[in-house]
């Protein structure tokens, strides 16, 4: 397989079939048309080895999670993702190995019907950044700065899955349990639940750094401050078995590379919002806590909630 | 400077007015509009140490040179480009080098009033990806395809001279001749006459890998072949003398990284053309072939010219 065999190689793994593509891969540059109710999102992210994941991981974790990363950021603008480019960076050519970047790469692009329109080889480090493009109605994307005081805080799915995933895999302890492995390896962006969520929240971000961190973007964004209730952190009943509770609660806090998405829903929009959502969806969802006036507030029931010191560290960070 | 502090250093260098802008840089994902009269026209390209570039370039050719490709590509559509997304990645943050990087990209970008609308930074390896969205109105882009036989071959600017240039920077010759080592450091896209060449032409490319492996795109593209004469080659007349003359020639032929534009015009329209496009601007137009049937023959006046077997190689390749 040459360098631009592998361009072509996914371009036939992934169905091509929009009708918007007007110039397809290959030429200088893609050409696409956008219905012009819609306005235009785009998300850039990039991951490298032993920054963003341990060496050796399965390839196709790693085709899998370079689309994932943008399509959780196209999901938390409440958009629709449409067409992906991919710099695509190895420092040598492994037949088997690029094949199976392919299959990560591919299946989540057909599960969520995009088109890839552009794409750049390259003979240098392991280096994979894609730009993705989608698209909203006019002004229905959600950004971080629309939040008011008393708006509820929720997530999607678990927290700190991943984290526990990625410990695993460091500590080689890969058969231990799966699940958790899965987790980091092959997350599930909320493209789907994005949409619908955008219906109804005030301000959403995707968890890609740490629950704490990224709720700190919102809040800091809208110079508010927020009250969370750990004991409702949603957390996978076998990681607070498999560890102790306290280190489950701080993988949740801190731990990153979940790729859900946090919002915030005002109070009296919730019964709706739950309706509509729980029926469309088997996701979980869970309020965590409340926007407030100033204070960034950890409790635990009724006591205050300090973040450990020795927090878990980000990958690579 | 954190990475963090990078994209904002960049965002305060690039003068971020365009109404067009609907979420900046600094969310989850940016939100652009687009009047729907228009195509959306996407490239992505990426740069990495001693694949693309020698190690120890000053920062600002580097920061140049990422957007530099992509403008370039954009205008080989025929179109005006708009927004950026750059993923930048270095293995550790030195603030000069990082502001010298920043000075090459940002005046790049507003001498073409560019939108920074993404960013990713990466504590990892010397790459850098920039993602470029511009558009055309409808239907006016320009591909690879619709050349015809008998269509004239032409060029902008000179061929040849970075890649003399960047054989002067790997032999540290660098004080020797300035004028090359600009045109590796700092090439030119043909942004402007990108969008008023595509009145005219029926195919074009930019010329990034070499003018003869780049023509060759076109040909194949049409299931065509060419005529070109390399005495007709456009070459700056101190680089025939620098070095022998048909060495000259093949650092044209093959070279790489001019980044100057390959278009093929309908005879009839070439009075038209050059009346147009010489009035608007001082850059060199070279007529140096013809598109024909089939075969891709090299001519020196009369005679046939082979290409010599041990040609330039592509820095890193």
């Amino acid at each position: 397989m040459k360098e631009t065999d592998i361009i072509s190689a996914l371009q036939a793994s992934i169905d091509q079939s929009s009708s918007e593509v007007v110039v397809p891969i290959g030429d200088d540059g893609s050409v696409t048309i956008m219905n012009s109710c819609k306005q235009l999102v785009t998300t850039t992210d990039a991951i490298t080895v032993d920054v963003h994941y341990p060496k050796g991981i399965e390839p196709e974790s790693i085709g899998h999670r370079c689309l994932a990363i943008n399509l959780s950021d196209i999901a938390a603008m409440g958009a629709s993702a449409k067409w992906a480019s991919l710099v695509f960076s190895v420092p040598s050519i492994n037949d088997k190995w690029v094949e199976s970047f392919i299959i990560g790469f591919s299946n989540l692009a057909n599960k969520n019907k995009l088109d890839l329109i552009g794409g750049d080889t390259v003979r240098g480090p392991e280096f994979f950044a894609v730009t993705l493009q989608g698209y909203v109605e006019k002004d229905q994307f959600i950004n971080r700065s629309n939040a008011k005081e008393g708006d509820l805080i929720y997530m999607t799915g678990h927290l700190g899955s991943a984290a526990y995933g990625l410990e695993l895999i460091i500590k080689n302890n890969q058969n231990d349990n799966r699940q958790f492995i899965d987790s980091f390896l092959y997350p599930s962006p909320r493209t789907k639940e994005g949409v619908l969520i955008a219906k109804y929240a005030t301000a959403m971000i995707d968890i890609s750094d740490g629950f704490y961190c990224d709720l700190k973007k919102i809040s800091s964004e809208l110079n508010k401050g927020f009250k969370v209730d750990v004991l409702r952190l949603p957390i996978e009943p076998n990681l607070s078995q498999q560890t102790s509770k306290d280190r489950a609660i701080n993988l949740a806090l801190t731990g990153g590379d979940d790729y859900e998405l946090c919002f915030t829903v005002p109070e009296k929009q919730e019964k709706q919002f739950l309706d509509e959502l729980t029926s469309e969806f088997d996701t979980l969802f869970t309020c965590v806590g409340t926007i407030t006036d100033s204070q960034e507030l950890l409790v635990a029931g009724n006591e205050e909630y300090a973040l450990p010191e020795n927090t878990f560290k980000h990958f690579g960070s």
